[in-house]
């Protein structure tokens, strides 16, 4: 098992990638966003799986979810659906929208159910490392959908993007009718685990992702480095 | 045999890549460098060929070579050492070579002998699409050293990134003392190859990076994205 990265510990690290290790957000996302594409083509391919709805955040979390959409597409998934219900502030995510006009990705302020019942895969690009409960709307009734949707048809799969969202970044699941039944099939963490991963269910499928960081570093902010394979962006950790 | 895109081409699809398409430079370049070390990971693995020195060249072809650099030392290369001569105006660059310093990668502006007596790859990552003959100082004679090492030692690997250097974009070797006995032993095509790519010998291994185009958009700039195989940013051409 992996040492996991808390909340505080995960921020800081991320402030320093950004200035003293020279790193531009616009890379990180990259890759970022790249690793999760790639964990979800190893685990559901796009033949058994075609159809993924992306829900994005505002933030960073969301920003990943933008590039994996991409990424996906030009992975061979057939249909590729974003739902991005509020506008992030930072001008970078309308060039990753426009990003998308050139794959006909489809981008909707809202998941309307036809799509939520043509999707084989839901990727909950919501809300990462830096969030705090409970979720706000409209997030809190998406998720409620999601979740539905699920119980109605299991072979439908939730993906989470670093964090399930609505769970405390630390702690895991909290108490609340809806982030109380929310359990991912698959969880891609991004630079290290964070804590909530210990709290995953025994068969929900784990991924590391976001190859961009040396051992010398990893090591200093009291981290590991998995042993990537090859040119993978990714390691299955479960 | 893929249709090779024109200098002028080439230019031209690069601007439309970084306006109405919505691109940045970071993450095109993150990309094409990415793809330009799973390439040479492909031909050239770590285990039989442990130290590469990557010559860059102050445009955006050095800038693929700064990235890759990184990756091929994240890919488990040894020793990874960057020729720098000559510092490019775009301040990203200095972020790039910011970036390496968490790797211990070492950055020289001169190339001395022992760099590269110890070398298995040397990685031609000076000038891309945009370059026009003759090449100039300290480059001429950069290249000049590089083939008289490959002549020296064949089992030392030369990997030109996008384009020969000192070879003309559309017309392939010129008639110098210097690029007409120039040869690489494998050409990494950037989005698609160049005119001059019909021009190198039966036994250059020829790759294609750069997996960030819409089959549509390739359509309308009339040439062809590959096959691309499951996650591979790269595919083998020959």
């Amino acid at each position: 098992m992996m040492k996991p990265l808390s909340a505080k510990t995960a921020a800081e690290l991320d402030a320093s990638l950004m200035s003293t290790l020279g790193y531009t957000l616009e890379q990180l996302m990259e890759l970022a966003g790249l690793s999760v594409a790639q964990s979800i083509y190893k685990e559901y391919n796009p033949i058994n799986y075609p159809n993924a709805t992306i829900i994005c955040g505002p933030g960073n979390n969301g920003g990943d979810g933008l590039v994996a959409a991409r990424h996906l597409k030009l992975f061979g998934y057939e249909k590729i659906n974003v739902i991005y219900p509020i506008k992030g502030k930072n001008p970078f995510y309308d060039k990753l929208i426009t990003q998308l006009k050139m794959f006909n990705i489809e981008v909707n302020d809202k998941l309307n159910n036809e799509i939520l019942n043509n999707s084989n895969l839901i990727i909950d690009s919501m809300f990462g490392f830096s969030f705090h409960p409970p979720l706000r709307d409209p997030f809190d009734s998406i998720l409620s959908t999601i979740i539905k949707s699920k119980n109605e048809n299991n072979d439908r799969k939730i993906i989470a993007v670093d964090i399930p969202s609505g769970w405390d970044v630390d702690d895991g699941p909290i108490k609340d009718s809806i982030t109380e039944n929310y359990m991912p099939d698959m969880l891609i963490s991004l630079t290290a685990p964070k804590p909530c991963s210990l709290k995953i269910s025994p068969i929900t499928n784990h991924y590391l992702g976001g190859r961009f960081i040396s051992k010398n570093i990893a090591d200093k902010w009291g981290f590991e480095v998995p042993n990537y394979k090859g040119v993978d962006q990714c390691i299955k950790l479960n």
